[in-house]
């Protein structure tokens, strides 16, 4: 048995480059750019009228002109258009190119138009109501950066700038392995002592938020179907994500296999409650991270987001950044074990704050849809008191 | 003009009823349950043994046995075992269903095992290692309450009671539509004066992760075309975005053509920035809500987050939270409109904290990348403070 942090960190130095992949623009929400993007143009590209109204010389006005005849019009999506007479105006619609030989932008509400005459009723400054050629961003400017993730904005971003198709940081190949002989499948009646899958189903839904579609796997108790079962998904995958079979039963055969198969174990057990039997192994030659939780779920979702998520962004090179939430209640660790306790989170005064939920044992799967996360305590003499801040694992 | 706080309760009260629908356990990741979902049997649906080791009376123990002969196994899968000697144990691992006649469980770490006789070497309470049935959740008990989000624990759960089909929340049928002459495909490359579409992509990105996949409508700036395109768009969908063309402009044709077309006009023009020119209207014979965004990127991602949400949470019964978020810079708003200001947030004394990101007016797009939401500020006379709390609206 190892110490929380040591098993943390172990896990974290198997993170793996995961390789890039090229994906149309449309299909790269959640993921990781993989490459800086740049503005293959100016933004906004031209100088850009930014009210509907009329674009005038400065100059006219200052050298007296009161009445301003209106020449024609320019809209968005019209090529530039040029004033002919100095001491006229053009027609401006919004998004439209700023016409040569104008300089200034009057909105309608400041105009009285008769006719095609038009007098100015507001103090006008040069130069207004124009979002000015490259102020934004400059053509070769990068606009995102290589790390980034990616969600609406950004994809409304790189449409602008053409970017179509991108590299994003490639997901990796996970194969979700439930065992035991006592699961049946959802749609199963079970018999008395049989109970149906739901551990690989949430890892499977979990994934899926990532983008990650994994393969399923089921290996009944026993030993060779076990073996040809875990001997296919090594190869086949960068990922395993087993839950049940690293307890100490006879009927727990997954060590001994992984050993018989070279995969070198990492390390069996930490001081940790819930998911202590918790088994991470590495594969050298088919470079595969092989992550054994316990088979209760609240054990098996906590190790999830405790240990596989920074493992993943570690791989990502996503920076991991911790969450903090306040106590509502004290809390005292005693056993030299780090807790994971469940909580429900509410915003209080700008702050996050927890309140243990109920649980019956790390078998009780309803007290997971009653939580939103763990919060992380170290065994220690004084109370956690109420309001300290402590680290927080979202699970939402 | 109406004010924001008027024209975000008119668009709430155009909420509508978007019906139920059943889809299948695996795909209902964000979606809101609409009915109750039940125990189909107790959980644990027997007294499930804990941990790998050995079943006993503890009434043998009490009356002095000091070696217990091992019977048989029983592990998980296996239907009931039943001990035969009082005094003798039967093998037991983690899952098992408690054999009959046995009422405690120890584990093999506390054991000394020799051929078939097991000594116990710490102290024993009686019932220990049991998670007893229906100590969780009865049969019949309502695990999940209809309005709960979906997400990959509920998941599980769903799944341990068998509920492989579910009822959820209907998505609305909802079309982005886009205007604008200068607006050419994001694989084009655009004329001087043209601009890639980028809008319209955002919607659809962001109405992708609710899991609505929009149709997509582009309308170029001619009357007969918009009242055709949008005749059609009302009555196959629920729900209109429109970005662009609802401004003062000469080519901004979409009001008058929304009430040739029997579109009830709500509002148009919200005293706030960004997103003034903001127009909300109904169509009473189809049901179709119309959102018509300002054309400029913050503009439709600002009232997207500000109105559609809200609206879309209501429809389905879901309440609407504010979250709040501590300035890390004073502000002073002293025109009359309501303030969305991009703001990029930090975790900080478990709170989190919010700087305004830089940006360049409303069309600019790139200030988006930089910003996790907008801050909420009405005008006021005195500053905002530093540390002061204000409401956010996070976009991502």
């Amino acid at each position: 048995m190892i110490p929380f942090k040591e098993a943390y960190d172990k896990v974290l130095s198997y993170s793996m480059n995961l390789g890039v992949e090229k994906v149309n623009l449309m299909n790269s929400s959640g993921r990781i750019l993989a490459e800086d993007i740049k503005a293959d143009r100016d933004f906004p590209p031209f100088n850009r009228v930014t009210k509907d109204g009329i674009a005038i010389s400065y100059a006219a006005l200052a050298n007296g002109v009161t009445k301003f005849r209106m020449e024609g019009i320019a809209s968005a999506g019209m090529p530039q258009q040029c004033l002919k007479d100095e001491n006229a105006c053009l027609e401006v619609m919004t998004g439209a190119v700023l016409p040569l030989k104008t300089d200034t932008v009057i909105m309608y509400e400041h105009l009285t138009i008769e006719d095609e005459w038009v007098v100015i009723n507001k103090a006008v400054t040069q130069g207004q109501n124009i979002h000015y050629q490259g102020s934004d961003t400059s053509q070769g400017t990068v606009i995102l950066k290589k790390g980034h993730v990616i969600g609406p904005a950004e994809i409304g971003v790189m449409a602008s700038v053409g970017a179509d198709k991108i590299n994003v940081q490639a997901l990796p190949r996970v194969c979700t392995i439930s065992t035991g002989d006592e699961l049946v499948n959802v749609n199963e009646t079970p018999e008395p002592h049989q109970i149906r899958k739901s551990n690989s189903i949430t890892l499977q839904v979990a994934l899926s938020k990532l983008g990650i579609v994994a393969s399923a796997l089921h290996l009944k108790d026993d030993k060779t179907t076990i073996r040809k079962g875990l001997e296919n998904a090594l190869q086949e995958n960068d990922v395993l994500l087993l839950s049940g079979g690293v307890s100490m039963g006879k009927f727990d055969f997954i060590p001994e296999v992984m050993d018989v198969l070279g995969v070198e174990k990492v390390f069996h057990r930490v001081a940790q409650r819930p998911g202590k039997p918790f088994w991470f192994g590495f594969h050298e030659d088919h470079n595969t991270a092989i992550f054994s939780f316990p088979g209760n779920p609240v054990s098996t979702f906590a190790n999830y987001h405790i240990y596989f998520l920074p493992w993943l962004k570690t791989s990502w090179n996503v920076p991991i950044q911790n969450t903090f939430v306040r106590l509502v209640e004290e809390l005292q660790i005693n056993l030299p074990l780090t807790r994971f306790i469940q909580v429900r989170t509410r915003w209080k005064d700008g702050a996050l704050h927890a309140t243990p939920v109920s649980e019956n044992g790390s078998g009780d799967l309803t007290s997971l849809v009653k939580s939103d996360g763990f919060i992380c305590l170290e065994p220690r003499k004084a109370i956690y008191k109420v309001g300290e801040l402590v680290i927080f694992v979202p699970t939402r």
